[in-house]
């Protein structure tokens, strides 16, 4: 990113050898990142963020279908919720199971003549739940029924394939799996045409206006190139694993979502604590030099229950949402581990006074 | 920007220490452009660009009134005139004189009951004319109707108060004056709501969903912090002085725009070449290290007709925009003086033929 922080500032767009320069590394970036989610280059949007992305897909297909029926599900982020709710003439959402989890014959018997648009996740923001999305798209594609899948929680964590997933419309974000902030993308399945979200400029073969944030791009572009998911999830799943460990004697705690190694992201750990807030702890690990956090990523920590937990039959009060990232060690998990224990046996005796 | 990039990642909603960090630091940055801006501090709403800004603010102010009639002008940048087509009911679309200079009271007569917005220009984005938009402010904001003053072209070349203006809504970039890519601003006046153009998230008081740029908006911050208006216009009108004076003996070249200080940009001559194609001279001035370009800021190349010299009553395809900016210097100005005569010679002679 430095070189285009420092010294190649314009504008890719211009036809002198400046603009050449920036070109050629936006388009570089832009393969990078095709081959990192198995999609074509031409098929990749650069965006500002995930959630960039998400509006573009939600309000672009609506759009394109002048407005209409939109099926979805109970689990979305927020992102992909608040989009339809503005947009759509009518939303279905579609239950999920214990683990958090949709059933793709479900989703696809909602579709209506009327439905423009089927958005779902390929995997769970909050507990981490792998979802049946390409199923969905197998489903419903065939009838013509465009489907956004959301894989921003998925992306850097799980394998992507475009082509493979078979979706219209894909978004996913950078910053969560060591790519920078001010990056992310919309896949847009070849011959499809949306309106773009931001207009003014024939950027990005005119589906997003507005200059394009070369230093960003390239780094998602590198950081696609240089992450080996394989070693990745691996490594990402042994750190949970040593905190579900660690933590299994301490009473009152139990882990959300689907515990399989298939059925859910690597990455995420979501614990339900028992007789104790998620605040006060949240709170108290930081004092240890533990960040942890309640809510999804990617929104300011509110108060409000989590919408995902609650569709799952959970108190999203006493949950705990742990991640682990490209720059967590062995020892950030033992940190944890061993100061979570006297944290949540304080508050309970706080409690029981 | 590089701690950002390189150590410090936390989301700044975290309630956690290392979220404290990048909090603290995007509230400093926001103090710094609401400083720079003559804005309060809550009224900044960071964006990703210029153009995210404009969309924001348009689509908004349409969104918060229902739909509605817009008033604006012939020469408006196209993220405006293209938000606008999409989003009203309908336009009216005030001309300009032979400078590209609207008048305030044919825009202040041209607000009917049913505008929802009046969106004029601060500056103009090709030939650098300054706008009455503060009278257009005063002339039609007592009546209740929302003003929306697009300063992307003037920021950091002409001084911009917000609070001066007296607008409603402000769109800001950061990148043509020295700042980063990947930042600009929207700023709100206090007590103002108007609907988000991205949602899924309370990120910037909850007007602007989406993970915060941190690096990006630090470097916005840093810029508005580190410019000085007065060196900095003074420097762009010396630059642009030396080339007025080095080409002036060149036969067929003449200056669209008003040539006055007070009425024009610093940084901007747009040239009128006699008998040549635009294209060819970009191309030939490349060769000799000259980056000029025809077609505005932050819009790729293409080979419309500017509707900015149309409304002028000016042939665009004869015309070369040339931008100084922080980092010209006299001697970039005396190799474009020096390359020019002998091209456009070359390429007149070609046409004689």
């Amino acid at each position: 990113m430095l070189p285009f922080l420092r010294e190649h500032h314009a504008d890719p767009g211009r036809l002198h050898a400046e603009g050449r320069v920036t070109r050629v590394a936006l388009e570089h970036a832009r393969a990078q990142v095709a081959a990192f989610l198995g999609a074509r280059p031409r098929e990749v949007v650069f965006t500002s963020s995930g959630t960039e992305a998400v509006n573009a897909a939600v309000a672009g297909a609506i759009a394109r279908a002048g407005g209409g029926h939109v099926v979805t599900t109970a689990v979305e982020h927020s992102s992909v919720r608040e989009a339809i709710e503005r947009a759509a003439s009518g939303v279905t959402v579609v239950g999920v199971d214990r683990f958090g989890r949709f059933d793709a014959a479900e989703v696809a018997a909602a579709v209506r003549p009327d439905t423009a648009l089927v958005s779902v996740q390929l995997a769970n923001h909050e507990v981490g739940t792998v979802q049946p999305a390409a199923d969905v798209c197998a489903r419903v594609r065939p009838a013509g029924t465009l489907v956004h899948v959301d894989a921003c929680a998925a992306v850097g964590y799980l394998p992507v394939s475009f082509s493979a997933l078979g979706a219209d419309l894909c978004s996913v974000t950078a910053h969560t799996w060591g790519g920078p902030k001010g990056a992310g993308a919309l896949l847009v399945r070849r011959g499809l045409r949306v309106p773009p979200l931001l207009v003014g400029g024939a950027q990005e073969r005119a589906r997003r206006g507005g200059m394009e944030d070369i230093p960003a791009w390239v780094g998602f572009g590198a950081a696609a190139s240089a992450v080996d998911l394989t070693v990745e999830a691996a490594r990402a799943r042994a750190l949970v694993a040593r905190a579900v460990e660690g933590i299994s004697a301490v009473p009152g705690i139990a882990r959300h979502g689907d515990p399989s190694a298939e059925g859910s992201l690597p990455n995420l750990l979501c614990l339900a604590v028992e007789g104790v807030e998620a605040e006060p702890v949240l709170l108290a690990l930081d004092q240890h030099g533990v960040a942890v956090h309640s809510g999804s990523s990617c929104s300011s920590e509110t108060l409000e229950p989590s919408p995902v937990l609650a569709a799952m039959g959970v108190d999203a009060e006493h949950t705990l949402r742990v991640s682990v990232g490209w720059s967590s060690t062995p020892a950030d998990v033992d940190r944890f581990v061993s100061a979570l224990p006297s944290i949540v046996e304080g508050l309970r005796g706080l409690r029981s006074v």
